[in-house]
């Protein structure tokens, strides 16, 4: 906030004119320069104000972002690969201005093993359209967050969402991928097997590396098949700590839950207002039971029983989706719903994540401390992993709550990180979290720049992302 | 083999005697340079020559071991991690002399979370160590490579073993690593919440890097809550055939199975040798089933069903521990079980994995190719994951049986390579598998070597491993 406040627009600031002229050479006028056009590629759906890149260019495939690589390497100039643009730390943000490769045409859906259960895709590919297109195959790609992220970005960020407390985050699920570095070469990270012992793991490094180290061009994921049985369920608590409770003992009892989610009593408020929907207004679980007939039942049973245990009630679960589906559209709406708590408010999503005996303290002393400062702060989150979000409401226009809510924030990310936890969950470092990350990993970052430095000595990708 | 016969031994070649003067005063008598000791820790369980270092010493603790590299790079000599000398590329072997730091004694379990399901461990712990450390919480820790391998050199080695089809390997199994860097710097890779974006995944470029990055000094472990029900079974099929298509079918169809291995006759036949079993010899499966009592009952019936329309027979199941551990005590032997059947014979144990609808294809033209030279060679694998080895059985005093070795490893590779499958599911490369790191990672290697410049430029730690 403050510390995007003081960048200048890097747009002002550099010349990368001689650059766009190769490029136009090259690609006409799919090279785009309006102002209209730089500004939306330059802003993410978090708070972090827009960082227009200098031009924006749709790639079509893998030869296309090796030569764009190549100019802007040649003429010194800074290259963000653009997703969906659905970040929220300004991970897209063009902080030193440049070119954004778009992904958005590189959407195909390469291959389909199903006997293998892997895909390949192009980076622009969305996590719904690749859903879409798997229906008839009886697969599907697990990884969601909120929203319709690209799978590149998703890569890129190391995301995660609803489904990672049974089926991962994007680290476990990207089998490899194929990039392009800043010395213009391509290379391919790992072959199709499902393991593999050789040379170092240059897909994790990728994986979660926000766009600094290369630009992806291929991604093989994981896929899996549909559950015999699926079943959803909707519990509702007097108070936080019942649902807390009920999560952790679940996850101990060693039930492999599918998705397990929390909101409070502020974020079902909205999502009411939001999705004209009448759930209870008080602190309710979202679960998902994903298994064969029989298991899927028992899976339901036991987490009912430890519900009531916690004095948890209205337990209600289904197994027609319809239904289903509109209880999760509703959960990967909040950040939507939230906004209209607030009128004059932007979400600011907070994202600390702990070792799961330390949840309930985390919650319990950051629901304290947001009742202190008197913001408006709905809390959600994948709490089977130890992940939750603040949505926290701020009118930027009022220093007064932009300071309280900065204050807020990083005493929630010192608590989470004196529990062994850490900044970010799945959202990433991008520039918001800079300082953080430092507080997090030590002089490990040291050793993160040295890759950096490494791979890409002249800093052509994402400048300004991670290390600042 | 010719690669190995070829190497000097460095002992001779290089003089490391000021380092160990500088070594011994620090640490007087436990620096070991006696050429027996020094042998011994030059040479693994492989066929690969002894390759001693010039000193061993076994170091106690973190900050002795920043000491001791610290000394190691200040005298520019070779620094090799080692651990229970289990391997099986020749990883701890001293090609270049120097001193082997042996983490044997830094062999102390340092915390259980058992509410996070999390373990933190000293490098030198072994495989079963932990297991009998955690045997009253409840807990247990999967991954099981044949060997009683010390954890540091089964995460330098991304290793997995019998239960990765269900649990993962240590790419997904450690969740965080304290490493000793080049440049005498202690490092944390990260907390213990179970995902985080927070910055480069350096934890998953630690794993499986060979001790050619650092030096592990603690590792934190996801360990899993010991199942409700656990049911092992046994069956034998006529042909390899049928096995291999049960396994695949299985794998298909969903079933959470915990361990699916695959024996051919020799293998069993072996075993029969060696453990003093009445098994049949012909080729077998040994499954396992993890659950609830309910769900165990339904994987086994629905493992049945398949193992009988694959022409699979005498399916017997038992729950019983005592019958369950001497099964998998049988299986982790095949290694010195196969020595068995060939007097003169070494292990030669291959590791290719390929994707799981080539797995038919490349085991039976692996079959064909060896019955083709004569040469004996049980095969055995982790067939749920696509990874199987041949143990082949070769005279290294018959340059004719080495020759035809070597060329049917090579065809081997190869067919797994085109089949988009890796040269090493588990065993890593090495000094064993340079050439073969190179023809499946092709220009990628180069990246990788970028990053050992980058953190390691003086090329200290455990030089001429992967990539020579």
């Amino acid at each position: 906030m403050s510390l995007a406040s003081e960048l200048p627009v890097a747009a002002e600031k550099f010349d990368y004119s001689s650059t766009i002229d190769v490029l136009q050479e090259q690609f006409g006028d799919r090279v785009l320069t309006s102002s209209a056009v730089c500004s939306q590629f330059g802003k993410d759906e978090s708070f972090h104000p827009s960082m227009p890149p200098h031009a924006v260019i749709k790639a079509h495939n893998r030869e296309e972002v090796q030569q764009i690589v190549a100019i802007c390497a040649e003429h010194k100039t800074p290259v963000v690969p653009h997703g969906a643009g659905t970040s929220l730390e300004g991970n897209i943000a063009a902080l030193k201005g440049g070119i954004s490769i778009d992904t958005s045409e590189m959407n195909k859906v390469l291959a389909v093993h199903t006997e293998d259960f892997d895909v390949v895709v192009q980076p622009g590919v969305t996590r719904r359209q690749l859903n879409d297109y798997l229906h008839d195959t009886g697969l599907f790609f697990p990884i969601d967050p909120g929203a319709d992220a690209s799978i590149g970005g998703m890569a890129a960020t190391r995301a995660s969402g609803t489904n990672a407390v049974r089926y991962g985050t994007m680290r476990e699920n990207v089998i490899s991928v194929e990039a392009v570095l800043a010395d213009g070469s391509i290379i391919r990270t790992g072959k199709r097997a499902r393991k593999s012992a050789a040379g170092y793991d240059l897909t994790r490094l990728l994986v979660g590396s926000e766009g600094t180290l290369g630009m992806f061009t291929e991604i093989t994921l994981k896929v899996y098949p549909i559950p015999e049985a699926i079943s959803s369920a909707v519990c509702t608590f007097e108070e936080l700590e019942g649902a807390v409770d009920s999560v952790i003992q679940i996850i101990q009892y060693g039930i492999p839950i599918a998705r397990v989610e929390l909101l409070d009593d502020l974020t079902m408020k909205s999502i009411n207002m939001y999705s004209h929907t009448d759930f209870s207004e008080t602190p309710t679980l979202f679960l998902e039971f994903h298994g064969s007939e029989s298991s899927v039942k028992e899976q339901a049973e036991l987490s009912q029983e430890i519900v009531q245990e916690n004095s948890g009630s209205n337990f209600k679960w289904t197994s027609n989706t319809e239904e289903r589906n509109k209880l999760w559209r509703a959960r990967h709406d909040v950040a939507y719903a939230g906004k209209l708590l607030h009128p004059k408010g932007q979400i600011w999503s907070t994202d600390v994540c702990v070792p799961i005996s330390r949840l309930a303290d985390c919650i319990n002393q950051t629901r304290a401390d947001i009742d202190q400062t008197g913001l408006l702060a709905p809390i959600v989150g994948h709490v089977g992993d130890g992940n939750f979000h603040l949505l926290l409401l701020v009118d930027h226009d009022d220093p007064d709550e932009v300071a309280k809510a900065e204050a807020l924030h990083h005493r929630m990310v010192m608590r989470a990180l004196e529990m062994d936890g850490t900044c970010t969950g799945e959202h990433g470092i991008g520039y918001g979290k800079i300082e953080f990350l430092k507080q997090e990993h030590g002089n490990a970052v040291d050793s993160m720049k040295m890759i950096k430095q490494a791979l890409d000595p002249h800093n052509l990708f994402n400048p300004g992302k991670i290390f600042g």
